[in-house]
Protein backbone atom coordinates (compact mmCIF):
# COMPACT_ATOMS: atom_id res chain seq x y z
CA UNK A 1 0.00 0.00 0.00
CA UNK A 2 1.49 3.34 -0.86
CA UNK A 3 1.49 6.93 0.80
CA UNK A 4 -1.43 8.09 -1.25
CA UNK A 5 -3.65 5.38 -0.78
CA UNK A 6 -2.43 5.23 2.78
CA UNK A 7 -3.50 9.02 3.37
CA UNK A 8 -6.68 8.40 1.53
CA UNK A 9 -7.55 5.28 3.72
CA UNK A 10 -7.20 7.07 6.64
CA UNK A 11 -9.12 10.23 5.35
CA UNK A 12 -12.25 8.06 4.75
CA UNK A 13 -12.31 5.97 7.85
CA UNK A 14 -11.26 8.72 9.92
CA UNK A 15 -8.85 6.61 11.97
CA UNK A 16 -4.40 6.17 11.57
CA UNK A 17 -4.87 2.89 14.13
CA UNK A 18 -3.13 -0.23 13.36
CA UNK A 19 -3.69 -3.37 15.56
CA UNK A 20 -0.78 -5.31 16.56
CA UNK A 21 -0.87 -8.68 16.57
CA UNK A 22 1.26 -10.13 18.85
CA UNK A 23 -0.37 -13.61 19.36
CA UNK A 24 1.30 -14.30 23.20
CA UNK A 25 0.10 -17.78 24.12
CA UNK A 26 0.05 -17.28 27.20
CA UNK A 27 -2.33 -14.79 27.16
CA UNK A 28 -4.96 -15.85 24.57
CA UNK A 29 -8.50 -15.66 25.13
CA UNK A 30 -9.74 -18.80 26.89
CA UNK A 31 -11.76 -21.40 24.22
CA UNK A 32 -8.61 -20.91 21.65
CA UNK A 33 -6.45 -23.34 21.29
CA UNK A 34 -2.37 -22.76 22.75
CA UNK A 35 -0.97 -24.10 19.06
CA UNK A 36 -0.03 -22.46 15.76
CA UNK A 37 -3.45 -23.58 14.11
CA UNK A 38 -5.17 -21.60 17.63
CA UNK A 39 -3.26 -18.23 16.94
CA UNK A 40 -4.52 -18.15 13.07
CA UNK A 41 -7.65 -18.86 14.40
CA UNK A 42 -7.15 -16.01 17.22
CA UNK A 43 -5.84 -13.64 14.43
CA UNK A 44 -8.32 -14.66 12.02
CA UNK A 45 -11.36 -13.03 14.34
CA UNK A 46 -9.45 -10.06 15.53
CA UNK A 47 -9.09 -9.09 12.08
CA UNK A 48 -12.40 -9.92 10.95
CA UNK A 49 -13.87 -8.04 14.12
CA UNK A 50 -11.42 -4.67 14.18
CA UNK A 51 -10.88 -4.56 10.13
CA UNK A 52 -13.46 -1.27 9.54
CA UNK A 53 -11.90 0.54 12.30
CA UNK A 54 -8.11 0.68 11.67
CA UNK A 55 -5.97 1.19 8.93
CA UNK A 56 -3.34 -1.15 8.97
CA UNK A 57 -2.18 -4.58 11.02
CA UNK A 58 1.34 -5.36 12.63
CA UNK A 59 2.59 -8.51 13.12
CA UNK A 60 5.54 -8.85 15.85
CA UNK A 61 7.31 -11.94 13.77
CA UNK A 62 8.46 -12.98 17.11
CA UNK A 63 5.61 -14.40 18.41
CA UNK A 64 5.31 -16.41 15.13
CA UNK A 65 8.65 -17.32 15.06
CA UNK A 66 8.91 -19.06 18.30
CA UNK A 67 5.98 -21.51 17.46
CA UNK A 68 8.78 -22.53 14.82
CA UNK A 69 8.04 -23.79 11.57
CA UNK A 70 4.45 -23.70 11.54
CA UNK A 71 4.58 -20.42 12.76
CA UNK A 72 6.16 -19.13 9.51
CA UNK A 73 3.37 -20.54 7.46
CA UNK A 74 0.74 -19.15 9.90
CA UNK A 75 2.45 -16.09 10.09
CA UNK A 76 1.95 -15.93 6.26
CA UNK A 77 -1.75 -17.36 6.55
CA UNK A 78 -2.48 -14.79 8.68
CA UNK A 79 -1.01 -12.17 6.71
CA UNK A 80 -3.15 -13.46 3.79
CA UNK A 81 -6.15 -13.12 5.59
CA UNK A 82 -5.78 -9.02 6.13
CA UNK A 83 -7.69 -7.17 3.14
CA UNK A 84 -5.54 -5.45 0.89
CA UNK A 85 -6.98 -1.40 1.74
CA UNK A 86 -5.21 -2.39 5.01
CA UNK A 87 -0.93 -1.76 5.04
CA UNK A 88 0.54 -5.02 6.67
CA UNK A 89 3.65 -4.23 8.96
CA UNK A 90 5.78 -7.16 9.87
CA UNK A 91 7.80 -6.10 12.87
CA UNK A 92 11.01 -7.78 12.70
CA UNK A 93 13.61 -5.34 13.11
CA UNK A 94 15.84 -6.87 10.78
CA UNK A 95 19.31 -5.00 9.51
CA UNK A 96 22.79 -7.11 8.73
CA UNK A 97 25.43 -6.81 6.02
CA UNK A 98 24.06 -5.86 2.86
CA UNK A 99 24.48 -9.25 1.32
CA UNK A 100 21.98 -10.49 3.80
CA UNK A 101 19.70 -7.71 4.42
CA UNK A 102 19.26 -8.35 0.57
CA UNK A 103 18.11 -11.98 2.00
CA UNK A 104 15.50 -10.77 4.69
CA UNK A 105 14.31 -8.13 1.82
CA UNK A 106 13.14 -10.73 -0.01
CA UNK A 107 11.81 -13.15 2.76
CA UNK A 108 9.79 -10.55 4.09
CA UNK A 109 8.79 -8.13 0.79
CA UNK A 110 9.19 -10.93 -2.11
CA UNK A 111 7.85 -14.10 -0.45
CA UNK A 112 5.44 -12.81 2.07
CA UNK A 113 4.38 -9.66 0.42
CA UNK A 114 4.45 -7.90 3.21
CA UNK A 115 3.61 -3.74 2.42
CA UNK A 116 6.37 -2.59 5.33
CA UNK A 117 9.68 -4.02 7.53
CA UNK A 118 10.88 -2.55 10.63
CA UNK A 119 14.48 -2.32 10.58
CA UNK A 120 17.14 -2.18 13.09
CA UNK A 121 19.36 1.28 11.84
CA UNK A 122 22.69 0.81 13.81
CA UNK A 123 24.64 -1.54 11.29
CA UNK A 124 24.65 2.03 9.10
CA UNK A 125 23.82 2.52 5.41
CA UNK A 126 24.37 -0.09 3.76
CA UNK A 127 22.32 -2.79 5.79
CA UNK A 128 19.20 -0.13 5.39
CA UNK A 129 19.69 0.29 1.16
CA UNK A 130 18.39 -3.61 0.80
CA UNK A 131 15.23 -2.49 1.99
CA UNK A 132 14.76 0.48 0.34
CA UNK A 133 15.57 -0.77 -2.74
CA UNK A 134 11.96 -1.71 -2.83
CA UNK A 135 10.52 1.41 -3.73
CA UNK A 136 6.78 0.24 -3.54
CA UNK A 137 7.21 -1.07 -0.08
CA UNK A 138 8.49 0.27 3.36
CA UNK A 139 11.23 0.50 5.45
CA UNK A 140 10.37 1.45 8.83
CA UNK A 141 13.58 2.15 10.46
CA UNK A 142 13.82 2.26 14.33
CA UNK A 143 14.40 5.47 15.23
CA UNK A 144 13.31 6.14 19.22
CA UNK A 145 11.86 3.50 20.80
CA UNK A 146 9.33 3.78 23.80
CA UNK A 147 11.08 1.08 26.14
CA UNK A 148 12.95 1.96 29.23
CA UNK A 149 16.17 0.93 27.15
CA UNK A 150 15.72 3.69 24.48
CA UNK A 151 17.79 5.90 27.79
CA UNK A 152 20.75 3.67 27.24
CA UNK A 153 21.94 4.41 23.55
CA UNK A 154 19.24 6.40 21.58
CA UNK A 155 19.19 9.39 23.78
CA UNK A 156 23.18 9.77 24.05
CA UNK A 157 23.97 13.16 23.51
CA UNK A 158 26.76 13.39 20.79
CA UNK A 159 29.85 15.58 20.17
CA UNK A 160 27.46 18.60 18.28
CA UNK A 161 24.98 18.25 20.63
CA UNK A 162 22.60 16.17 19.28
CA UNK A 163 21.51 12.72 20.11
CA UNK A 164 22.28 9.70 18.61
CA UNK A 165 18.48 9.10 17.49
CA UNK A 166 18.01 12.59 16.02
CA UNK A 167 21.65 11.50 14.13
CA UNK A 168 19.87 8.54 13.02
CA UNK A 169 16.73 10.72 11.87
CA UNK A 170 19.12 13.15 10.05
CA UNK A 171 21.47 11.08 8.27
CA UNK A 172 18.68 8.30 6.83
CA UNK A 173 15.69 10.21 6.09
CA UNK A 174 18.25 11.09 2.42
CA UNK A 175 18.94 7.10 2.32
CA UNK A 176 14.93 6.83 1.31
CA UNK A 177 11.91 9.26 0.38
CA UNK A 178 8.75 9.74 2.48
CA UNK A 179 7.58 7.25 -0.27
CA UNK A 180 9.04 4.24 1.05
CA UNK A 181 10.78 5.17 4.18
CA UNK A 182 8.75 5.70 7.93
CA UNK A 183 10.23 5.79 11.09
CA UNK A 184 9.52 4.27 14.45
CA UNK A 185 9.29 7.03 16.67
CA UNK A 186 7.82 6.27 20.89
CA UNK A 187 5.47 7.97 22.66
CA UNK A 188 7.29 8.23 25.66
CA UNK A 189 7.57 12.06 25.98
CA UNK A 190 5.19 13.75 23.23
CA UNK A 191 7.00 16.75 23.12
CA UNK A 192 9.88 15.16 21.37
CA UNK A 193 7.69 14.87 18.20
CA UNK A 194 8.06 18.77 17.88
CA UNK A 195 11.65 18.45 17.78
CA UNK A 196 10.97 15.11 15.67
CA UNK A 197 8.85 16.91 13.08
CA UNK A 198 11.21 19.90 12.95
CA UNK A 199 13.72 17.26 11.00
CA UNK A 200 11.24 14.99 9.41
CA UNK A 201 8.50 17.39 8.64
CA UNK A 202 7.05 14.58 5.60
CA UNK A 203 7.66 10.95 7.02
CA UNK A 204 5.11 8.59 8.28
CA UNK A 205 6.09 8.34 11.87
CA UNK A 206 4.68 4.89 13.82
CA UNK A 207 3.81 5.07 17.14
CA UNK A 208 4.15 2.34 19.86
CA UNK A 209 3.84 3.15 23.16
CA UNK A 210 0.26 5.01 23.23
CA UNK A 211 -0.97 3.26 26.63
CA UNK A 212 -4.12 1.56 26.77
CA UNK A 213 -5.93 4.54 27.86
CA UNK A 214 -5.06 7.02 24.80
CA UNK A 215 -3.79 9.73 27.58
CA UNK A 216 -1.47 10.89 25.60
CA UNK A 217 -3.05 11.06 21.94
CA UNK A 218 -4.06 14.51 22.16
CA UNK A 219 -0.30 15.61 23.28
CA UNK A 220 0.81 13.39 19.98
CA UNK A 221 -1.39 14.54 17.06
CA UNK A 222 -0.79 18.33 18.33
CA UNK A 223 2.98 17.98 18.17
CA UNK A 224 3.20 15.05 15.86
CA UNK A 225 0.59 15.32 12.92
CA UNK A 226 1.10 17.29 9.79
CA UNK A 227 -0.70 17.87 6.57
CA UNK A 228 -0.77 14.21 5.74
CA UNK A 229 -1.85 13.14 9.31
CA UNK A 230 1.53 11.27 9.58
CA UNK A 231 0.92 9.74 12.04
CA UNK A 232 -0.14 5.65 12.24
CA UNK A 233 -1.10 4.70 16.33
CA UNK A 234 -0.32 1.06 16.90
CA UNK A 235 -1.85 -0.66 19.81
CA UNK A 236 -1.25 -4.38 20.15
CA UNK A 237 -2.27 -6.10 23.76
CA UNK A 238 -4.83 -3.18 24.47
CA UNK A 239 -6.76 -4.67 21.57
CA UNK A 240 -6.11 -7.94 20.92
CA UNK A 241 -6.25 -8.94 24.61
CA UNK A 242 -8.96 -6.70 26.04
CA UNK A 243 -11.10 -9.65 27.07
CA UNK A 244 -9.78 -13.07 27.74
CA UNK A 245 -12.77 -15.36 27.28
CA UNK A 246 -15.15 -16.08 24.51
CA UNK A 247 -16.18 -12.51 23.64
CA UNK A 248 -12.71 -11.49 23.06
CA UNK A 249 -13.25 -10.45 19.19
CA UNK A 250 -16.30 -8.57 20.33
CA UNK A 251 -14.21 -6.78 22.94
CA UNK A 252 -11.42 -6.41 20.91
CA UNK A 253 -13.83 -4.13 17.92
CA UNK A 254 -14.98 -2.07 21.11
CA UNK A 255 -11.93 -1.26 22.17
CA UNK A 256 -10.40 -0.53 18.16
CA UNK A 257 -13.68 1.35 17.94
CA UNK A 258 -13.11 3.40 21.11
CA UNK A 259 -9.53 4.54 20.35
CA UNK A 260 -10.32 5.39 16.37
CA UNK A 261 -13.64 7.47 17.61
CA UNK A 262 -10.65 9.12 19.63
CA UNK A 263 -8.38 9.70 16.74
CA UNK A 264 -11.34 10.94 14.58
CA UNK A 265 -11.28 14.02 16.57
CA UNK A 266 -8.00 15.02 15.62
CA UNK A 267 -8.43 14.14 11.65
CA UNK B 1 28.90 -24.91 24.51
CA UNK B 2 30.50 -22.91 27.65
CA UNK B 3 33.38 -21.03 27.96
CA UNK B 4 36.10 -23.42 29.81
CA UNK B 5 34.78 -26.30 27.00
CA UNK B 6 35.44 -23.78 24.11
CA UNK B 7 39.27 -22.54 25.42
CA UNK B 8 39.78 -26.20 25.84
CA UNK B 9 38.83 -27.10 21.96
CA UNK B 10 40.87 -24.09 20.84
CA UNK B 11 44.35 -25.41 22.55
CA UNK B 12 43.40 -29.31 21.46
CA UNK B 13 42.71 -28.18 18.20
CA UNK B 14 44.68 -25.01 17.64
CA UNK B 15 42.26 -23.07 15.57
CA UNK B 16 39.86 -20.45 16.36
CA UNK B 17 38.13 -20.55 13.05
CA UNK B 18 34.71 -20.43 13.20
CA UNK B 19 32.91 -21.96 9.96
CA UNK B 20 29.74 -19.50 8.60
CA UNK B 21 27.46 -20.93 6.75
CA UNK B 22 26.24 -18.30 4.17
CA UNK B 23 23.77 -20.81 1.68
CA UNK B 24 23.37 -18.27 -0.90
CA UNK B 25 21.73 -19.95 -3.84
CA UNK B 26 23.37 -18.03 -6.45
CA UNK B 27 26.88 -19.73 -5.70
CA UNK B 28 25.61 -22.75 -4.69
CA UNK B 29 28.40 -25.25 -6.69
CA UNK B 30 27.78 -27.13 -10.06
CA UNK B 31 25.74 -29.80 -8.95
CA UNK B 32 23.80 -28.77 -5.76
CA UNK B 33 20.00 -28.07 -6.11
CA UNK B 34 18.96 -24.42 -5.87
CA UNK B 35 16.13 -25.92 -2.70
CA UNK B 36 16.36 -26.51 0.37
CA UNK B 37 17.13 -29.84 -0.04
CA UNK B 38 20.17 -28.74 -1.75
CA UNK B 39 21.29 -25.97 0.84
CA UNK B 40 21.10 -29.36 3.20
CA UNK B 41 23.11 -31.52 1.29
CA UNK B 42 25.68 -28.66 0.56
CA UNK B 43 25.69 -27.46 4.47
CA UNK B 44 26.26 -31.15 5.87
CA UNK B 45 28.75 -31.71 3.10
CA UNK B 46 30.57 -28.46 3.96
CA UNK B 47 30.14 -29.58 8.04
CA UNK B 48 31.77 -33.29 6.98
CA UNK B 49 34.44 -31.31 5.53
CA UNK B 50 35.65 -28.77 7.56
CA UNK B 51 34.59 -30.02 11.20
CA UNK B 52 38.26 -30.57 12.09
CA UNK B 53 39.32 -27.57 11.52
CA UNK B 54 37.56 -25.14 12.96
CA UNK B 55 35.98 -25.07 16.51
CA UNK B 56 32.20 -23.59 15.42
CA UNK B 57 29.58 -23.01 12.81
CA UNK B 58 28.20 -19.58 12.54
CA UNK B 59 24.47 -20.13 10.47
CA UNK B 60 23.54 -16.86 9.12
CA UNK B 61 19.82 -16.92 9.44
CA UNK B 62 18.84 -14.74 6.72
CA UNK B 63 19.75 -17.30 3.99
CA UNK B 64 17.86 -19.84 5.36
CA UNK B 65 14.83 -17.89 6.25
CA UNK B 66 14.77 -16.44 2.50
CA UNK B 67 13.90 -20.56 1.60
CA UNK B 68 10.36 -19.83 3.39
CA UNK B 69 8.67 -22.56 5.87
CA UNK B 70 10.85 -25.39 4.43
CA UNK B 71 14.34 -22.57 4.96
CA UNK B 72 13.31 -23.19 8.80
CA UNK B 73 13.13 -26.75 8.60
CA UNK B 74 16.59 -26.54 6.67
CA UNK B 75 18.08 -24.57 9.48
CA UNK B 76 17.36 -26.92 12.44
CA UNK B 77 18.33 -30.09 10.35
CA UNK B 78 21.92 -28.23 9.54
CA UNK B 79 21.87 -27.12 13.58
CA UNK B 80 21.35 -30.52 14.39
CA UNK B 81 23.98 -31.95 12.10
CA UNK B 82 26.84 -30.39 13.40
CA UNK B 83 28.74 -32.16 16.51
CA UNK B 84 28.40 -30.91 20.05
CA UNK B 85 32.16 -30.27 20.10
CA UNK B 86 31.38 -27.15 18.18
CA UNK B 87 29.95 -24.09 19.23
CA UNK B 88 26.68 -22.97 17.31
CA UNK B 89 26.05 -19.81 16.51
CA UNK B 90 22.55 -18.14 14.87
CA UNK B 91 23.66 -15.25 13.29
CA UNK B 92 20.11 -13.17 13.57
CA UNK B 93 20.70 -9.73 14.95
CA UNK B 94 17.26 -10.38 16.66
CA UNK B 95 16.64 -7.54 19.57
CA UNK B 96 13.32 -6.06 20.39
CA UNK B 97 11.58 -5.10 23.62
CA UNK B 98 11.72 -7.54 26.30
CA UNK B 99 8.15 -9.11 25.60
CA UNK B 100 9.60 -9.76 22.12
CA UNK B 101 13.05 -10.92 22.53
CA UNK B 102 11.97 -13.13 24.86
CA UNK B 103 10.04 -14.82 22.32
CA UNK B 104 13.23 -14.34 19.64
CA UNK B 105 15.11 -16.01 23.06
CA UNK B 106 13.04 -18.98 22.67
CA UNK B 107 13.20 -19.66 19.40
CA UNK B 108 16.63 -20.07 19.13
CA UNK B 109 17.82 -21.32 22.52
CA UNK B 110 15.20 -23.23 23.29
CA UNK B 111 13.59 -24.39 20.34
CA UNK B 112 16.45 -24.55 17.95
CA UNK B 113 18.96 -25.79 20.70
CA UNK B 114 21.29 -23.01 19.79
CA UNK B 115 24.78 -22.11 21.67
CA UNK B 116 24.45 -18.59 20.92
CA UNK B 117 22.76 -15.89 18.91
CA UNK B 118 23.68 -12.48 17.68
CA UNK B 119 22.07 -9.45 18.83
CA UNK B 120 21.33 -6.13 18.11
CA UNK B 121 21.56 -3.26 20.94
CA UNK B 122 20.32 -0.26 19.67
CA UNK B 123 16.97 -0.63 22.15
CA UNK B 124 19.31 -1.05 25.13
CA UNK B 125 19.47 -3.18 28.35
CA UNK B 126 16.07 -4.15 28.02
CA UNK B 127 15.80 -5.82 24.64
CA UNK B 128 19.55 -7.66 25.84
CA UNK B 129 18.34 -8.96 29.06
CA UNK B 130 15.77 -11.22 27.82
CA UNK B 131 18.44 -13.26 25.93
CA UNK B 132 21.31 -13.15 28.95
CA UNK B 133 18.79 -14.60 31.21
CA UNK B 134 20.29 -18.22 29.59
CA UNK B 135 23.15 -18.27 31.38
CA UNK B 136 24.21 -21.56 29.93
CA UNK B 137 23.93 -19.90 25.88
CA UNK B 138 25.71 -16.99 24.71
CA UNK B 139 24.79 -13.58 23.64
CA UNK B 140 27.09 -11.99 20.63
CA UNK B 141 25.84 -8.13 20.79
CA UNK B 142 27.16 -6.35 18.07
CA UNK B 143 30.37 -3.95 18.98
CA UNK B 144 32.02 -2.74 15.55
CA UNK B 145 30.98 -4.43 12.89
CA UNK B 146 32.91 -4.67 9.60
CA UNK B 147 30.88 -3.31 7.21
CA UNK B 148 31.39 0.62 5.74
CA UNK B 149 28.11 1.53 7.67
CA UNK B 150 29.31 0.67 10.43
CA UNK B 151 30.44 4.80 10.14
CA UNK B 152 27.56 5.66 10.44
CA UNK B 153 26.43 5.56 13.89
CA UNK B 154 28.44 3.40 15.77
CA UNK B 155 32.11 5.42 14.97
CA UNK B 156 29.98 8.53 15.84
CA UNK B 157 31.63 10.68 18.17
CA UNK B 158 29.92 11.27 22.23
CA UNK B 159 30.29 14.31 24.06
CA UNK B 160 32.03 12.55 26.19
CA UNK B 161 34.77 11.83 23.89
CA UNK B 162 34.58 8.24 23.72
CA UNK B 163 33.02 6.79 20.24
CA UNK B 164 29.29 5.22 20.43
CA UNK B 165 30.55 1.31 19.85
CA UNK B 166 32.44 1.91 22.88
CA UNK B 167 29.74 3.12 24.92
CA UNK B 168 28.03 0.26 23.71
CA UNK B 169 30.91 -1.90 24.85
CA UNK B 170 31.42 -0.11 28.32
CA UNK B 171 27.63 0.05 29.23
CA UNK B 172 26.82 -3.52 28.11
CA UNK B 173 29.67 -5.30 29.69
CA UNK B 174 28.40 -5.25 33.36
CA UNK B 175 24.72 -6.90 31.74
CA UNK B 176 26.12 -10.11 31.42
CA UNK B 177 29.63 -11.97 32.29
CA UNK B 178 32.28 -13.42 30.24
CA UNK B 179 30.57 -16.74 30.50
CA UNK B 180 27.65 -15.06 28.36
CA UNK B 181 28.26 -12.34 26.79
CA UNK B 182 30.52 -12.09 23.31
CA UNK B 183 30.87 -8.90 21.14
CA UNK B 184 30.79 -9.02 17.52
CA UNK B 185 33.85 -6.80 16.39
CA UNK B 186 34.90 -6.15 12.91
CA UNK B 187 38.51 -6.68 11.63
CA UNK B 188 38.69 -3.13 9.13
CA UNK B 189 41.16 -1.76 11.80
CA UNK B 190 43.64 -3.91 13.98
CA UNK B 191 44.81 -1.87 15.81
CA UNK B 192 41.29 -0.85 17.08
CA UNK B 193 41.30 -4.49 19.01
CA UNK B 194 44.22 -2.21 21.32
CA UNK B 195 41.48 -0.19 22.69
CA UNK B 196 38.47 -2.94 23.49
CA UNK B 197 41.11 -4.94 24.99
CA UNK B 198 40.99 -2.33 27.40
CA UNK B 199 37.53 -2.18 27.93
CA UNK B 200 37.08 -5.85 27.56
CA UNK B 201 39.70 -8.03 28.94
CA UNK B 202 38.57 -11.05 29.69
CA UNK B 203 35.31 -11.34 26.70
CA UNK B 204 35.81 -13.48 23.80
CA UNK B 205 35.52 -11.69 20.03
CA UNK B 206 33.79 -12.93 17.19
CA UNK B 207 35.84 -11.01 14.50
CA UNK B 208 34.51 -11.13 10.89
CA UNK B 209 36.06 -9.50 8.00
CA UNK B 210 38.82 -11.12 8.08
CA UNK B 211 39.82 -11.02 4.28
CA UNK B 212 39.94 -14.65 2.10
CA UNK B 213 43.88 -14.31 2.07
CA UNK B 214 44.02 -13.10 5.88
CA UNK B 215 46.52 -10.85 5.46
CA UNK B 216 45.45 -9.18 8.62
CA UNK B 217 45.35 -12.26 10.81
CA UNK B 218 48.99 -11.24 12.90
CA UNK B 219 47.58 -8.06 13.93
CA UNK B 220 44.44 -8.61 14.80
CA UNK B 221 46.13 -11.57 16.95
CA UNK B 222 48.64 -9.10 18.50
CA UNK B 223 46.35 -6.75 20.05
CA UNK B 224 43.00 -8.91 20.41
CA UNK B 225 44.39 -12.14 21.44
CA UNK B 226 43.74 -12.31 25.60
CA UNK B 227 45.13 -15.00 28.03
CA UNK B 228 42.46 -17.68 27.02
CA UNK B 229 43.20 -16.52 23.27
CA UNK B 230 39.32 -15.61 23.66
CA UNK B 231 39.13 -14.35 19.93
CA UNK B 232 36.70 -16.36 17.26
CA UNK B 233 37.48 -15.49 13.72
CA UNK B 234 34.76 -15.97 11.38
CA UNK B 235 35.24 -16.69 7.80
CA UNK B 236 32.21 -17.52 5.28
CA UNK B 237 32.44 -17.13 1.36
CA UNK B 238 36.05 -18.06 1.28
CA UNK B 239 35.44 -21.11 2.73
CA UNK B 240 31.74 -22.49 1.89
CA UNK B 241 32.47 -21.38 -1.87
CA UNK B 242 36.07 -21.97 -2.28
CA UNK B 243 35.19 -24.26 -5.52
CA UNK B 244 31.95 -23.67 -7.40
CA UNK B 245 32.61 -27.57 -8.87
CA UNK B 246 31.86 -30.47 -7.24
CA UNK B 247 35.16 -30.38 -5.48
CA UNK B 248 33.83 -27.96 -3.33
CA UNK B 249 33.98 -29.73 0.19
CA UNK B 250 37.50 -31.02 -0.39
CA UNK B 251 38.29 -27.06 -1.60
CA UNK B 252 36.55 -26.44 1.98
CA UNK B 253 38.68 -28.37 3.67
CA UNK B 254 41.91 -27.65 2.28
CA UNK B 255 40.73 -23.54 2.82
CA UNK B 256 39.65 -23.86 6.21
CA UNK B 257 42.69 -26.25 6.92
CA UNK B 258 45.06 -23.73 5.43
CA UNK B 259 43.77 -20.74 7.90
CA UNK B 260 43.68 -23.15 10.72
CA UNK B 261 47.36 -23.72 10.26
CA UNK B 262 48.49 -19.91 10.34
CA UNK B 263 46.12 -19.45 13.37
CA UNK B 264 47.96 -22.38 15.30
CA UNK B 265 51.18 -20.19 15.34
CA UNK B 266 49.52 -17.58 17.35
CA UNK B 267 47.77 -20.30 20.26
Amino acid sequence: MRRKELISEIRRKKTFLIVGLDPDLDRLPNGIEKTPAGVLAFCKAIIDSTAVHCVGYKLNVAFFEALGVAGFRCMKEVKDHIPSTHLIIADAKRGDIGNSSKMYAKTFFDKFQFDALTVAPYMGKDSVEAFLDYEDRWTILLGLTSNKGSFDFQNLKLEDGSRLFESVLIKSKGWGTADNLMYVIGATKPEEFQGIRGILPEHFLLVPGVGAQGGDLAAICKYGMNSDVGLLINSSRSIIFASDNTDFADAARNEAASISQRMAEFI
